[in-house]
């Protein structure tokens, strides 16, 4: 449970193949594969369009208007992971910029997602550091008080455990629970195979009422058509 | 009046020649020819930047977490048409992805205009297929229980009844009942005219106070000027 | 104290200078060179990412849907200045478009920032005049009821006495009080000067950590390591 | 459709008997005996908590800040109507207050329904007169510019066309057309005939899952029971 | 301006009776007499119904998350105060409970005006103390970084000077510049001496279209009746 | 991890006689005795002020607008559980009333926390049925497709495990996981014996600066006194 002022250095991270088959499915696609469950809230958005990745979480729970676990989870980090920060109560302060980027990214690190704001947007952008939040922010932070590194944690709505698969693009975040990671990017590829199919039939102009066969159900269900 | 589960099958579509003659003005100048009604929410936002558009409107109402009747309403679509889209409650699903955009744009579909939200923007944008949504969100919905197609509607706060103009762009969305769409098209027309006259006035320095003539009817209001 | 109905002609500026001095140090440096004050609210949001500029401030306060003073001010303008407006209750509707930019523009306004919503957002990108605004909106005003012009105001949460200097960018709006200007832009540039060295350590993969001796009072606060 | 500087002096009211044999029934009931359509948005809430009234809408539709057309819905009042209000925009402003109230009740208005602010809540609670709004302020507001009486309008998300049957209690505002009055009432009455048995089961623990036959539809729709 | 880390020991306070004198006009009248300035927004609202109160502000400004200066503002209370709190950011966290509450009224402290949230809701209700806040939050805080007191402060959209005249009941809350709380009380007296014989005219059934001769400026204005 | 279509019959239960004691102590002093962690956001809200409950967690999750679920878990009550519901979007929707309020009482449930809307307020106010909620709305749900019990749930931002504690009161809800439950009501024991000394102390115009000694803290923090 949360806990604060411990930071757990030992984490079991999904198994690396496995999350990296996922980015390439989309959010949308993996939370289907999931069976509908998993996604962050959709108050969180990219700084900027077109980022797709992947990552491992490490997590972090900070105090409001404090980022002083933002130095902290710096060291934690192993490449291939995404930070995954959350606050203790709604805060839209800007708990990090370019040079906590520079420092997250020489780690390894693959992205932030994070409930509370982000600052230095455009040097981000410039950089390719990806960054999910709640919003965008200057407000500075403080450096007072302890939170946690790596303890199970709520981020927009989603539970996130150390270890557990990150997925984010333009679409929004989602969260495979680490042992979950290899059925799920399989159950994903399975779903994107006769995709294919189904969108040259679309694009040919045939019905997803026929294609899936809903007239029958549709007019069971007591849908009515007049004119 | 609002009823669950029918769908209307034929609409008296606004005339196309006006309906097409729409878009080039935009949403602001539509807007005020109509005399400063028919505007959604301005929460309804598009999901890529430079579309500008008009249609006529097929309208769909679904339930909160069930995108049955997109498949239902894409039947109904003929080309020229925006789909609007209302849910009978505050909804943030992501009810559209880019399958259905597939089938829209077969079907001759302009737009989806959505008081929810949509997924796949990613791939909506590359294919060029825009949307006006409330929100991005991968969230999935079920398809269990039928809805209404080509009802009157009310969608992000303005009241569309199938065949109205739609018109959509970076400033929002404006509805145009259907047999206003020839009159509003004139006046807009009209109001267009003058601008480029006033635009090369103001942009060598004329103010809006001397070209409107305000400064009698502002000190008639009480406006004091003070050192 | 705020007064309707009155239009200051007379504004101390903010010695130019420095004004614009402090435009590429950007939003979160002059905010923190200051003490982390004189924020905005984040929902202020530029129309179109990049622009970042300075200037000082012409105020301006006016009714709920009433667009009015927006052709006082612009008299007001002397090149250099960036436009605030407020609004004396909640309100999002389209205050400004592209023939007020044109004139605000033409007097030498490098932007404007308005706690209410802006329309022609395409043609205001196109012709490059930056806007901080609390939303986009079609929606008109009318020209009924005097406002003020040059009064302290209170924009986004944040008090504006006119020639304050205004920075904004991708990171939002701050406001630095017209005799702040100086001393801010060098508590800026003493900011900036060593951040290069920083940026260079963290991303050789130095820590925080150890670059800002953080561990020893992080241990006095009360983190604990755990395996 | 939405047009604004008009007053239309005639409205044809729902069926008084009818209108008055809803109120009792509540605002749930009568919501789910018109086929789960009709609701206002949920932030409509009562100023004091446990009116619950019906009566006959007469409409008015005014610009933001601006409450000028109260006075003119006053003179359109009949007898057992209650005055529903929406603005041209999102405002907050009090458009409503103690002595608009003395004249609303003197004139036979049962209630107002806003999609606004209203004021001087402690003295209508005192003297009983319900209001449902959006919220309350004290913003007081202008007097300038004509809107329009009786026409149809978009109410919290509601269509709402002069004669509508409105319901309000502690759980919101539903509108029911005119012509639906009578059949709605009958519905709500067949709806609640056989509630009184059903509370008097569960209250000696029967289960829903027994007294609806859930069982067998939730076990094909997949349920399963682990432990 | 605003600068953190500072107590202001000395207050030029309002005028004592004219402060006493606002409380009983109420928020609306107080607002509407100073000529519809100085509200803070509708979102501040008293934790609970039917106090009505006037005092002088002290004003205190701290980081989110960190109520320290509570303490210190205690000490600068003086009989008749209110003390208003704003947060260098949005925050929602439980400033103020039961134990500062009893400390404050100990001071003479007549109410607490808050941009964020309390807890103790109940004790506070039950011992009379009244709160105006943004939210209520069981959330604790900690003690860590100073802010200030009796600075110039932005209060939920308002500019608060340590000793102006700040006036709360149901309707919100409303600051009074420490000059003008006479002449504002004057007005307020003025205002209020006519309400009476209009209040009687309307409660006969008289029409504010005639008592305050609206017909012909509404024609002017282009008001048209139809049938 | 969340998986949906199904039910855990067994529940490991918080100790009864922990979970009886957390509820004197308030929502406040609970969250304080665990390290200010486990509370759900502060949009969460009683239906009527004045109810101060605790019990052990059942958990439901439904989808939006689909409220099947309240019928399986109603089987799963025990007596002195409390029901949390989580919806797994954002949803509005009035997913319980009086009937099923009639259900959960008499199979022993204390209260219902749900992170959407309840509808039949004033019954489930006369029947002393507490409901902790996101919002009031008397929209009606459907019965579609289902969702799980008794599995871990975010709602309002908390996690909460089936037979964890749940506290709620005007201040809000706060989760104790189930084995801490003992220890957290001796800290809250612990943490309430000397508040009713500081009451004392501080009723009689001492304060907190001296009482726990702040004032040598705050000058090394860097706080100035000024005149």
């Amino acid at each position: 449970m949360t806990e604060l002022g411990v930071v757990r250095r030992t984490v079991k991270r999904a198994e690396r193949a496995a999350v990296d088959a996922l980015a390439p499915f989309g959010v949308a696609t993996v939370h289907e594969a999931m069976g509908r469950v998993g996604l962050m809230k959709p108050y969180m958005r990219p700084i900027y369009a077109g980022a797709q990745v992947s990552g491992t979480a490490v997590t972090v729970l900070m105090h409001p208007g404090d980022n002083w676990m933002m130095h902290v989870v710096a060291e934690q980090i192993e490449p291939g992971d995404i930070v995954v920060a959350a606050i203790t109560a709604e805060c839209t302060d800007g708990y990090f910029g370019d040079l906590l980027a520079t420092s997250f990214k020489a780690r390894g690190a693959r992205a932030l997602v994070i409930d509370a704001g982000v600052r230095d947007v455009k040097a981000l952008t410039e950089m390719g550091f990806p960054v999910w939040s709640k919003c965008v922010s200057a407000k500075g932070t403080v450096k007072a008080t302890p939170g946690s590194v790596n303890i199970p944690i709520v981020c927009a709505g989603a539970l996130v455990n150390p270890g557990d698969a990150i997925i984010a693009d333009d679409d929004g975040v989602v969260v495979v629970p680490a042992d979950w990671a290899k059925k799920t990017a399989d159950a994903a590829a399975a779903r994107e195979a006769n995709e294919g199919d189904k969108r040259a039939k679309l694009a040919s102009g045939a019905l997803g009422l026929d294609m899936y066969k809903m007239r029958e159900p549709l007019k069971k269900a007591g849908l009515k058509y007049v004119d």
